[in-house]
């Protein structure tokens, strides 16, 4: 227990991480693109500015500074000395930035990975935007855990300082669409078994159950990007995952079970998955308490859409539900075995219609990738 | 200057390059693809079956063998052993076909890359489908090369024989399109430098330079992905470089330099750039020549497209041109220093109206990805 990141996380090649996953971060397009998030940058700007407290005369980290963004609001907001570290090429583009806002004699932008850098003295707050799909995707809190656990003072602050993860039963159109798309390979697929018979005397009829395999994880076993509408949401959202930034360890993150329930609070609909989400929130420390607390969600909403969207875990067939049935959904997620940012998840569900009636329970697994 | 591979290329991290380039080769569907190119398809089928006496009672090599289907027209055509190597875990669905194909007797699946494995004889055929886009993409030649040098016997033949890559000048709405896009990006950009300023204080202009130069690169320096109508290419095509796979090393295939010239031959067109494709022979060997020599073509064409298409070269701004019009292109080609399986190409370029008019000449270089 306790908060050491105690070496549970398996060797990666550094390597390896970089083509799969680093390189997306080294093109201004995509900075841009996340820099064009208003409801982000609101939260973090608001977050900065209306906490000034924090950052006057501080030493701040910023953890995968990108563009530099947040290194350059936190020097703005007053802090003595900010450390910028980011492992990608995009180190350079922060530098200029920083000098082109005059901020050079405050903000030190350094290029290398979180694990491998060293700084010269101990920092009072650290702030990251480091939240990936369903917030663990990409598994970049591990930086900040080992960027808290070295470098952060004993009454330092996280900014965000805490973290949730939701779910919440959900109809969606996709759910037909991907079934759809799902029967379609398959024909094609055996129209193509049956030519290659024809045409080149080859039988290729013992790949079907593989090909079926690799197709339903495509299109059926896979979490969508999407951005629901809050009118598609069906059920009460439920927290399923906690984490208070300060505190937790690497151990807390690398796996995650949740028993949580929810009721259907639509009249007559089609229970067709599960929506998933997150909020971070930015709340200082129990010692140093923000003075205006600000919240960071990606729930659906009409007007405040992010990049992020939700994650759409989708279920086939879906379910006619009605107001008042009651759901039990045993979660867990864990981290996948071929690469450690990308993630598997497993929903056991249980449905008790408002009439007393219970459904067969099933479970159903899905990667996010 | 022989054919030996001496060490040229540079060293590369099989991680990385798993991680970038071979993982794809390990989705069936995308094996689906290549079996479904019927041009593909009735090349090597006909190179194998019209060419039976290569084959018959005779060892073969299959290098990168995927699914396992010229292995097993190998095995089908009268080979007494089939190596079948492939560096994915596809070699496990290629085992099965194989198998189900009743030639487990005579086809071995080898997991591995042609660079580790070790055969127990020599062999009188390599085959392979080895060919990327605009023949030299992904660098896989470089693998059969090794095949050769170390399992060839001496009286070996290759299948297929003989490459060459060949261009011409085209003329494609793409460059207009392209250009829409990169000037819509570019007006983003700005628009999005004055709100970073105006909301959250930030100057991001020192940015604009790298931005354009990456949008740039995105949308107007990168080759493009095309099936060519035959009507779009308004000039001779020229071949640029010709490989015998007998007797060609990775020295020779590491770079290319050609000169070479083309009129235009269609009425009153617009010059937009260039069109690239390749076409490989299977011609055995001069002590041991094809019966049927079959060729295998990606030039456009109205009825038998390919899975490679073309690989478009656009040029900004495009150039009246009309029939009797003389060009005169100096090409280079070289592989990518970040990643050895992507090109480089220059296109040097005089252009001399059939009035006797020259042009100012003009140089263009591109990015294959």
């Amino acid at each position: 227990m306790g908060s050491s990141s105690n070496g549970v996380a398996p060797k990666v090649d550094k390597g390896v991480d970089y083509a799969n996953y680093f390189c997306t971060y080294a093109f201004l397009y995509h900075q841009k693109e996340m820099l064009s998030d208003r409801v982000r940058m609101d939260a973090y700007y608001n977050a900065i500015f209306e906490n000034k407290h924090h950052f006057i005369g501080k030493a701040v980290l910023d953890v995968g500074t990108g563009s530099g963004i947040l290194a350059i609001w936190s020097a703005q907001a007053g802090a003595r000395k900010v450390y910028a570290v980011e492992a990608t090429k995009m180190a350079e583009h922060a530098r200029q930035l920083v000098k082109t806002n005059g901020l050079e004699h405050v903000v030190e932008v350094i290029e290398g990975s979180m694990e491998d850098i060293t700084l010269p003295e101990k920092v009072d707050v650290i702030i990251s935007e480091w939240m990936g799909y369903f917030l663990l995707r990409e598994s970049m809190f591990d930086s900040v855990i080992c960027a808290r656990e070295r470098w952060l003072n004993p009454n330092g602050v996280m900014y965000p300082s805490h973290a949730r993860i939701w779910v919440a039963p959900i109809h969606s159109g996709l759910v037909d669409q991907k079934k759809i798309d799902y029967d379609r390979a398959m024909d094609d697929w055996y129209h193509f078994v049956n030519e290659t018979q024809t045409f080149y005397g080859v039988d290729m009829s013992s790949l079907s159950k593989p090909f079926t395999e690799e197709q339903r994880k495509y299109y059926l076993e896979t979490s969508l990007w999407n951005n629901l509408h809050p009118n598609q949401v069906i059920g009460k959202p439920a927290v399923i995952m906690e984490i208070d930034c300060l505190t937790s360890s690497v151990n807390d993150i690398l796996s995650l079970q949740a028993n949580i329930s929810s009721s259907i609070t639509a009249e007559n609909s089609r229970f067709c998955g599960f929506g998933g989400w997150f909020d971070v929130h930015f709340r200082g420390r129990k010692e140093s308490p923000a003075k205006h607390e600000i919240e960071l969600t990606t729930a659906p909403s009409e007007d405040f859409g992010t990049h992020w969207g939700q994650q759409v875990f989708l279920l086939h067939p879906s379910i006619r539900v009605s107001q008042g049935d009651e759901m039990t959904i045993n979660f867990s997620m864990y981290r996948s075995k071929e690469n450690h940012r990308l993630l598997e998840v497993e929903f056991g569900c249980e449905l008790r219609q408002s009439s007393g009636k219970s459904l067969p329970s099933f479970s159903k697994k899905f990667h996010i990738e």
